[in-house]
């Protein structure tokens, strides 16, 4: 997905609210938001907005000499998310569907996002629970989703964020998990999962889990290691978790599942969806499974 | 007042609604877009916002050739106020304190600014007209401003956007119209009142108007006429109208009351009250009416 032009403005205000979680220095401040404004006003607009945030954040990390200012909040949420975990599960294994709540939980999660809320807190997240049992559901995309997970031998899980990766290893669990190799990010960048939240989680004690090599906040192929695009090319099915990996995917001629929630208006109306809207979405290519259920009808 | 880092993002939001509303065209909406995010990277953060619109509104006009891109605004909203008003004079005629409920309207007519709220319509200012009849208002400075302006033997009464010009002309006449001269802008500025939108809302043929020489969208002194600074520096009170006039005069040592609706988080916190307050506030200056006061008593 390009940048639209209401990203920038949007994308000055996500600099600011980061900078001030990392330092109270003002300083800091006002020169991490000149050196966003160049950036922006020399950006090559078809480029992904996460390619904007991953320069901008190691100006950010380099400026303040912190390698990773988003590590209490990352901390934080897996903490919280762990100690949801238990009565989570309860709930997955006693729902009526178990793939169906598990992938409601892990939109939920979505919520976990310091880019596009940098005031979140725990009472959001458990409102965003609640409300992701109820909400509206592509339920034709979920039984696409069983089908091509079925089919599959190989699947990447490529993740999004701390304390979101554990709603994550809930629905690896209720996937075919031995087919599973979870992706998260190769360095710090807000509060992307990286390996370290991978093993917090527990996904490294049930799944082989690998990190992509890049720093940007989704997956941006050009930036990841030639080991991660080589896994990414021969996997058989690919399911992407969150707006960045939306934003940098959505575009890739490649078997791919989208999970997320709608954050932002640009997102919603690229996805044809309200702002908030739960979103369970497929690459072109997978239409051909709804021909294949079309045909077995 | 100073820009504040929360200024930028909504500069950039301003510009681009700004562009948008002049022009369909992408190519002019990307080039104003990075021009923008240039100028705020080297501003000059100790000078006020209105500065950097007054730069970015310039360029906007000779960009698309358009001399006053917000024309068909301006005469809607003036149109739509002067057919309010026999009600409006009425209202204020009938009611128990007729310079109180002028002031109110002034106060509502201030919702109409295009360059806050690029979307505004007609309803919204129906409804602003409601609500400023029934908000908390500061009684104290109202009299106060009833002191002063009968203590004055001139009054320069800045005016802020079309249409509201016509709230303005409602306050003027209730205020001893026969000491003030009424002050619109030099030229075209987003949709602020110039000296066509006093002549159309009747202003001329009450009193003397007067134009500060500047495309500012606030009063920026340096950038004014001599003519006008003369006049503003003899003047003995100044009431200027809107966000533009107080962002760009609350610092100046001088008899001024500002009236306006806090219509941004940046502003609001400014004056210490919430967004979309009512505000009647006066400089530090003024404070000699208060002492006044309370020697009567």
């Amino acid at each position: 997905m390009k940048t639209y032009f209401d990203c920038i403005p949007c994308f000055i205000r996500q600099v600011l609210d980061s900078v001030r979680l990392t330092t109270d220095d003002q300083d800091v401040h006002i020169q991490v938001l000149r050196r966003a404004l160049r950036l922006a006003a020399d950006m090559d607009l078809t480029q992904s907005p996460p390619a904007m945030a991953q320069q901008i954040h190691r100006f950010i990390r380099e400026l303040t000499a912190n390698p990773d200012p988003y590590i209490e909040i990352k901390n934080r949420f897996n903490k919280i998310a762990l100690e949801m975990y238990p009565d989570l599960i309860d709930l997955v294994d006693k729902s009526h569907n178990p793939l169906e709540t598990a992938v409601r939980l892990a939109m939920a999660g979505n919520i976990i996002d310091f880019g596009v809320n940098s005031g979140l807190e725990e009472q959001h997240l458990k409102d965003a629970i609640t409300e992701s049992l109820d909400m509206e559901l592509d339920t034709n995309a979920l039984e696409d989703l069983k089908i091509a997970a079925d089919q599959a031998e190989t699947i990447l899980y490529i993740a999004d964020n701390a304390g979101e990766i554990v709603f994550d290893r809930i629905l690896i669990e209720k996937l075919p998990t031995e087919k599973i190799t979870c992706v998260v990010r190769g360095g710090p960048i807000l509060n992307d999962a990286t390996i370290e939240d991978a093993q917090i989680a527990g996904i490294t004690d049930i799944a082989e889990t690998i990190d992509n090599g890049s720093d940007a906040p989704g997956t941006i192929l050009d930036t990841c290691s030639q080991d991660f695009r080589r896994r990414f090319s021969r996997a058989d099915l690919i399911i992407a978790k969150g707006q960045g990996n939306y934003e940098t995917l959505s575009d890739i001629d490649k078997d791919i599942f989208f999970i997320l929630r709608a954050k932002c208006p640009v997102i919603a109306k690229h996805l044809d969806c309200r702002v908030g809207a739960m979103i369970l979405s497929k690459t072109k290519t997978l239409d051909r499974i709804a021909d294949l259920k079309e045909d077995n009808n």
